[in-house]
């Protein structure tokens, strides 16, 4: 793979070779990781930073992580307490960020599509950690990246992703990633919490919904649960969270309809008990702290890719 | 220059050597700031408090990428969530930040005069970064530096500083720092928001109040636009925000009525279309990103004059 | 001293030879803070998460300068703003810590036991920086390095304790190092605020509880005053602040009492004239300002021997 790219906005337009490059330089981080002294220099001097609109802890410590673990400077601006409090506006903020020398703006948004916005405006480069329901790359390349140490070669092989679709920026890039490397995805869920046209007969390649869960995870390779946002309820789109549990948790009976051994994964965070059982959170099929550990490889490879310099020698 | 000081304040008291001593220490950080690695190793093993409490984002920001430049330990403290809303007093945590081995402490607070007590009472040493509305002298220096690099020798020229200047540090403090460096400062805004002192005939050395915005501009040689804070009209200072605007908002007219070329500047955050016109704050004569990117570089000055270790060479 | 603990969670069960190693590499840290470059290399590479899920200044910032004096990664994770909001377990949470590549977990928690729960069930190494009612060690291993520096062996010194000891983790921990050490504890307060087995003749060994706050400090060898919560009094606990500070409050008279020069201590941070005399607090006998800094090298002390490789050498 040659890379060639400025930004990591989306990955609905990255070609397989594209994705398989970034899972390749994944692999050479998880080396990094291995060494006895977990750092390498390729940031060095460089400056991230770490721009959270809205509140996560997960994703920002595994970017701040990343970051520090190539050697970067990184700098954390949350909502709350900075000037996006005064009504700055978002195109100010963002050039200031790169007047003050970053080189790169992790950023999370509760708009869809504000870190295209920013990325227009600035020369700093631009990953996008989550931005309202459209897209969080970093956690579909991640997710793919544990479903191949898992499972090998992902082509031909079935994921059924289970939930909130319809609210699930997680869910989207788990499908830009997956089916170009040959997954197919099912779909299970609520069809108030499903993207309407892909319920009724038109969803995107290499997906397919099924209304009943059971017969979803029937001989499927692996399962990724969604996380539900209890407010939903409030919204009139759930009857109650009981319910939802009896009718869509992944129960440890429920995940036995997999092949032997499939895989369960969740973005995290779990709401065990309602969308997970914590049987199977917790249990031998559960990739959770997998994925965990591969998102900061996942990150360290884009950084790298992004604005690294080429060696990954051993920190002196 | 020879650097003596044990603090940096305010300037109120600073002669023209010691400014030029800055600004031209100031260009030696430019230096290091455009070196692929972006990094110097003068303050290593030292730390920079970063004690905020009143919220800031780029001020705070712009200290700690100037901390990290200089290979220092950066702590942050702010207000929330620290024992500042436990009740403990300012001294007992000024003592406690220098008994754990602080060697600078950066400090914004509400009160004017704030760092003075500080300073009196620690042996770090203390930078002010805004003290309620009496100080904010990095800004004027960081100003001076951005309005040398536009204008060249400030001699004889003619700044003009429009808006709520009876609460502004950043007016106090850019008097302090043009005016000796031979520059004289046109002041405009409304009446109710001028020192009644300096719009009723005793105004600075150097300094002049206009009231007629038009009238200030003609032929100056820039313009520095302050924020308003929207509270001032709740407070009965100001009738309506949109008769600010009519009345004191910085147009594309109105900057036209100044030499050719002329500068504009803000400290941000800026209120668009309040204080200043989008078209002008991202216009061709707009200074705004290059004050940020400088004020990265004044701040190194100061904490390498302040603390540093002569050398400046390259990070090993 | 053979260090062979994973985890600092207590030290109600640490040997006197246990303690006395903790303290002796202090003093091997204390070197290493006199340093012209306050750095040294052993945890290199490895990170440090600061978990604070109960707001805390004083102690979060000294195990963060702790960790930078050694070299490691330090990631801040508070529970305002982090998923600890959304309702994810606690084991959740500290699983995923790991997952990220935490070395060390250092956590504060409200409720008493969480470091337990925690470090039965996470690979990295845990320290309790303060549970609940229960325990603060690194509190109780500084005390006792402080008042070493300033009594010498403490074998047959009177330590008087006087406050809110039912509520005091400081308490405890303070117990549990100085008793070990040959030290007896005179414990003095209100007796609604003292645990009712210790206060009606079942004190722990090395223990007594006295009434009388004057008989309580005379001729004893040192005082620590203990941090009055202000909201025992709306339990009903105190009648009044006022009627407090008058009859247990550490004044300047009272601190007369003890032997010449005896010192006096307090956790921090102080309600100055409530449970202490502002003349005290910043008198010739108060050792407050020395605890922080003893502080610092304490935690440094503890991360070298948790997880630090040998060499103590100084920074390239």
């Amino acid at each position: 793979m040659r890379w060639k790219r400025r930004h990591v906005l989306d990955t609905d337009d990255w070609t397989r070779d594209e994705i398989e490059g970034v899972l390749e330089t994944t692999g050479a981080m998880i080396e990094v990781l291995s060494r006895p002294i977990r750092r390498a220099p390729p940031l060095r001097g460089r400056t991230v930073v770490l721009f959270f609109a809205e509140a996560s802890t997960r994703t920002r410590v595994s970017f701040e992580l990343a970051a520090k673990a190539l050697s970067a400077d990184v700098v954390n601006i949350t909502a709350s307490g900075s000037s996006v409090e005064k009504g700055e506006s978002l195109y100010d903020t963002v050039r200031t960020l790169q007047a003050l020398g970053g080189d790169v703006v992790v950023m999370r948004h509760s708009a869809s599509g504000a870190p295209y916005f920013v990325a227009e405006r600035t020369d700093a480069a631009v990953i996008n950690a989550g931005d309202g329901w459209h897209a969080h790359p970093t956690q579909g390349l991640l997710d793919a990246y544990t479903l191949r140490g898992a499972l090998g070669d992902l082509d031909g092989k079935r994921i059924v992703i289970v939930g909130d679709v319809l609210h699930s920026r997680v869910a989207r890039s788990d499908i830009n990633t997956l089916v170009p490397l040959g997954a197919t995805v099912t779909l299970s869920g609520p069809p108030t919490l499903m993207p309407a046209p892909w319920r009724c007969g038109q969803p995107p390649r290499g997906v397919t919904y099924e209304s009943d869960i059971d017969r979803a995870l029937d001989g499927a390779d692996a399962v990724i649960a969604l996380r539900l946002q209890k407010e939903r309820q409030e919204g009139g789109l759930l009857p109650s969270l009981r319910e939802y549990t009896r009718v869509w948790g992944l129960t440890a009976a429920r995940v036995e309809r997999m092949r032997t051994g499939a895989p369960v994964m969740h973005p995290g965070p779990m709401n065990e008990g309602v969308e997970i059982d914590t049987a199977v959170a917790h249990g031998a099929r559960s990739l959770v702290e997998k994925q965990v550990t591969n998102g900061v490889a996942v990150r360290m490879a884009l950084l790298y890719l992004l604005v690294g310099t080429p060696s990954l020698e051993a920190a002196s």
